[in-house]
């Protein structure tokens, strides 16, 4: 069976020693690097690839350090502490630039792993009711960019702007940033923790909706929260997710936005919160 | 003057090379540790103590790997990535036993600092309308904890429950897990980082709200977005600061919950998510 490319994209190999070899190709290429959500999804891979794991991701928070560039890079990933059933990792991609010299470091990561049990569960964020995919017309791509062939996205609410008009969209503060979009993989692909986390980055920038205005904007930290062990991923299966995004506080050149993702069924997944530097 | 009750329990002393020492003490004691908000300020403490310092923290995540123990610890703080304007940090702070020992690592943190600069601002979280903190009565401690000493904490909706008889709170899912509350250091002091990042801390575990139970929880991770530079921060000055928090999802042993600080005349300051464990 041929390798998914979503799959090819966050492969690593093990170098011993809590470090992985990878490289970054240009098929989830953004506008000028890769697709935050790949590189999201290979910090976290480095961890569930590590002989030492404990338990199943329970949190994740990325910082985007530099641009990822065409090429190879290491990750290390180190478990700091692990409890009977929880572990917190450090891990940090490092790439030589294109003049050589010394490894930088493009990528940082903090992972929280944990055996989890059965308790009492709820959610106080109820799932918004939307039309289901097969009402929704075939998703086009919202903006003309690679990684973005590597996914169905199907707007709900809160598409990318048609017109950039610069109409500040301060109707209401439910509406004025919201996206809701049904999601998946492209080839489909078994929703897995790796693909969850990509998932989240996938709403664009909450600035470019809330202004009708493309400034230069782009993640410098995302954190994912999983809701959702393993087998129930395992039981969503290539179907589609539901997302949904809003803006909150923009202020001097970051602002942050929220997402919360679904299984078609209405069990929670994901929580997530990034922070977005925005120049003007 | 007398050094403030915060100030002593997160002061470092700078050990050169990326390193500093600290002491746990009692003032901030919660149940079985100190109070997050105080181990979280003490992280942030060490990267804004450090030389290399760039610009003005954007974001903090702090992760609760162990429980702190009354005693010495070493922090170290290095700068991963400085780039123009933003610098990313990795901070590790470890901990010898009691039974002595090599140093374990206790809590890990990544920082993210920048160079701010003015641009379009707006913000999507309206402000709640709320009474003001005059008319509230004044503050008696929610819970005979330590920490809480330090805090004067007003109560507008969602203080901790008076009957804890385990009846489940699903009326709406804006009001089951929300509480608003006024808080500022007692006694007063001029807010800053620290301080805002400590308060993002105060909202008790939204599970004893949300179910009228106390259930053993502590948090595992939390993430703090700043919204204010320094100069914004000074002119709230000793001011009330106004918080807002709300559970998302609760599911096999871990919950979410967001909260929002705003000054008392309406400016963003701080946004926030935690991940919590529960045990039932």
């Amino acid at each position: 069976m041929a390798v998914h490319v979503f799959d090819a994209a966050m492969a690593l190999q093990p170098q011993g020693a809590d470090r992985f070899a990878g490289h970054c190709g240009r098929s989830y290429w953004n506008a000028v690097g890769p697709f935050g959500g790949i590189s999201a999804a290979t910090m976290l891979n480095a961890v569930l690839q590590h002989p030492a794991l404990l338990g199943e991701p329970v949190s994740l928070t990325v910082n985007f350090a530099s641009g990822l560039a065409e090429g190879p890079f290491t990750i290390s990933a180190r478990a700091a502490r692990t409890n009977r059933s929880t572990q917190h990792w450090m891990v940090e991609l490092q790439q030589t630039g294109a003049q050589g010299g010394a490894p930088e470091t493009v990528l940082t990561a903090t992972v929280l792993t944990a055996v989890r049990r059965s308790t009492w569960s709820g959610s106080d964020v109820p799932m918004p009711e939307v039309p289901g995919p097969a009402t929704l017309p075939p998703g086009e791509r919202m903006i003309p960019l690679e990684w973005l062939r590597h996914y169905e996205v199907l707007p709900v609410v809160g598409g990318i702007p048609k017109d950039w008009d610069g109409a500040e969209n301060d109707g209401g503060p439910d509406q004025a940033s919201l996206s809701r979009f049904w999601m998946r993989d492209h080839p489909e692909r078994p929703l897995d923790f790796c693909s969850l986390a990509a998932l989240a980055d996938v709403f664009y920038p909450r600035v470019f909706l809330r202004r009708a205005f493309r400034v230069p904007a782009g993640t410098v930290s995302m954190t994912v929260y999983f809701h959702a062990g393993a087998a129930m991923l395992r039981d969503c299966g290539s179907d589609y997710v539901l997302g949904q995004a809003r803006g909150q506080f923009y202020h001097a050149g970051f602002f942050d936005q929220t997402a919360h993702l679904w299984s078609r069924s209405g069990v929670p997944l994901a929580s997530s919160t990034q922070v977005v530097y925005y120049k003007e």
